[in-house]
């Protein structure tokens, strides 16, 4: 018996993720380079190596440097790094240790930064790619001006892997056909923008959970063909789930492979007759993600009708409906976290349950490598 | 130079907002038992005793550990435990250490697994405290109803110390007056309901940070006085501060001793002409926690009028009103997360920095303690 909450990682469930993923990316002729942000787990990261994904994507210096200490020697770091003081630095170690890193850009000064941190490095590991905005609106240029830096990348003596975005904007109800639509559309421009300065473009990177979805569940996935100008894609929650991409439609309740695991520990009848049990898993554990759509602050697994209509720390409320049979005092109950990729960062380890019922601890390496 | 984003503490803050509460507890004539899993720090925790306070508040068999490690005795264990298994055990074996223990209770139910999980130890080291709802609906039975527990724990051969209750309604924009009336009404019909058995009540114990402020910054606290039912005050943000309590009014933004630092990495002009900052600070740095009743994702120390309009895990983006002046690729900005508590949670580390600039660096000991 193991004291809750604790976090469960279903070995089978996660395994049919990894590979319908890796399928669909073969079958629409792209390479897969899961972002490792989700699961910060260098046991994850092996198994989806295994399915053929050509490396791993980062966030974080820190992130790449937890990874490279277990193997893993192709990262790209998709973020927009200031490389000043010591982050420089250990940027240039990472190159120096044989790691091969390319590297997000999305102005000329970080781009400077870049370019003087690697200046006594062996430059042939390193490559830079063009963040462009699809419509997130978060990092990135606009897409036509992704020429202009791979062009200033190219005379500071970096090579330029190609262009890539982040199309978060499809976390939203109906957001996805729309965002897949944009992150194709921003892509083609950026692309032909580096084309036009004479460069060649052989990265064009994208794809979130969403717009990488299973067409048949998610409705809003690109589906490849004639006209895909991706050439790579970067999913992350797909390896796992949550209960955002659950309610998205993204994933199938049955392929989440991640749940907190708590405990009843008070119960109440509500001025609405609907029962109310506390769970010892709160946003300590949960994280309190919640985007404004979202039914609450996470789903029960067994209880698909309940609703968790508060979190404190320690504590999470949930609501049954009247009638609804609910767990007693001391019973367990799985809940499936808003967003999977803060939550693991929560934890030191995962529960990983084999379908047999064995258990393995995976460290969660990378935890709060933020920096 | 140290990489952000990490999380700083001003030590000048921290120790006047730990005087301040000390001082008001003795004015007031109640004992100080602030809650650890704010600060998590057994650093910060030696300071608040070195200011007078009778011992810790905890959330967890976990936090009470870590806590005991450091040689901290007196804990009080605010949540109704479910004591079985391996928690069972860890719970009586800190008994064994000679840690003095109070836990909460608010069933049957979680009393009994306590009595049986108690029985082989010297019971003269553990007391229960009864938890009412006094208007926040988590957990805590009826007020009126505290007295049957109290003697039903007396029956088990367990020492009563009293009652408690956590106003968390006080956390919203006017709720802070009502909050405390309600806090007072159910801790004396507590208290009353234990004595109607023929018990004693030594212990009344409440306070949210909002509940016990000065009373000139919040408008909202109760200021003792002779109708005054509480005999102890367990504030836990107050320490530290946080954005949720500058927007409520309970603490002023000079009084904030938490920060993230964070470095500006992408600059972009908006459609309404304001500036967008992109910082290298997240949800895995700040927490994604946001009330209703919010500005934003957290608030910039020095950039008052600026808003964080949206939060991903790396990536703070920050609104400047059009014709402000926003900081430059590379500078840093000192971030107030909404929630300190759980902020500090995604920390291994916190960086104390005295007046003179000297920095220490203080575990966050009890991170992730959950179980």
């Amino acid at each position: 018996m193991r004291d809750t909450p604790y976090t469960r990682v279903d070995v089978a469930v996660l395994e049919q993720n990894l590979g319908a993923m890796a399928e669909r990316a073969r079958a629409r002729g792209v390479a897969l380079r899961p972002h490792a942000k989700t699961h910060k787990s260098p046991d994850i990261a092996a198994r989806q190596l295994a399915h053929g994904a050509v490396g791993l994507t980062v966030a974080t210096v820190a992130e790449a440097e937890v990874f490279a200490a277990h193997g893993f020697d192709d990262l790209f770091i998709a973020y927009p790094l200031w490389l000043e003081g010591p982050r420089a630095a250990r940027l240039a170690a990472l190159l120096v240790r044989g790691v091969r890193l390319r590297i997000g850009i999305d102005s000329l000064e970080g781009l400077g930064m870049l370019a003087a941190a690697t200046r006594d490095t062996d430059r042939s590991r390193v490559t830079v790619a063009v963040e462009v905005d699809s419509g997130h609106h978060r990092s990135g240029v606009e897409p036509e001006r992704a020429g202009a830096l791979a062009r200033a990348a190219t005379d500071l003596g970096l090579e330029v892997a190609g262009v890539f975005t982040f199309p978060g904007h499809s976390y939203s109800p109906d957001g996805m056909l729309a965002a897949a639509a944009d992150e194709q559309r921003a892509l083609r421009c950026a692309r032909d923008a580096v084309f036009a300065e004479g460069l060649a473009c052989p990265v064009v990177s994208g794809g979130s959970t969403p717009t990488t979805a299973d067409a048949s569940a998610a409705g809003g996935a690109h589906d490849g063909g004639a006209d895909d100008v991706l050439t790579e894609l970067r999913p992350g929650v797909y390896a796992l789930g949550d209960a955002q991409q659950w309610e998205l439609g993204a994933v199938r309740p049955e392929s989440i492979a991640l749940s907190v695991v708590a405990t009843v520990v008070s119960r109440r009848v509500d001025d609405d007759g609907g029962l109310r049990l506390i769970v010892d898993a709160g946003s300590k554990a949960l994280s309190s993600d919640r985007a404004p759509w979202a039914s609450g602050f996470g789903r029960c697994v067994e209880h698909p009708d309940a609703r968790i209509v508060a979190l404190s720390e320690h504590h999470a409320t949930i609501a049954f409906p009247p009638g609804d049979t609910a767990p007693a005092w001391g019973k367990r109950v799985r809940i499936v976290p808003n967003h999977v990729c803060t939550a693991v960062n929560l934890v030191d380890d995962l529960i990983a349950v084999d379908d047999d019922g064995t258990e393995e601890v995976w460290p969660v390496a990378a935890r709060g490598a933020n920096t």
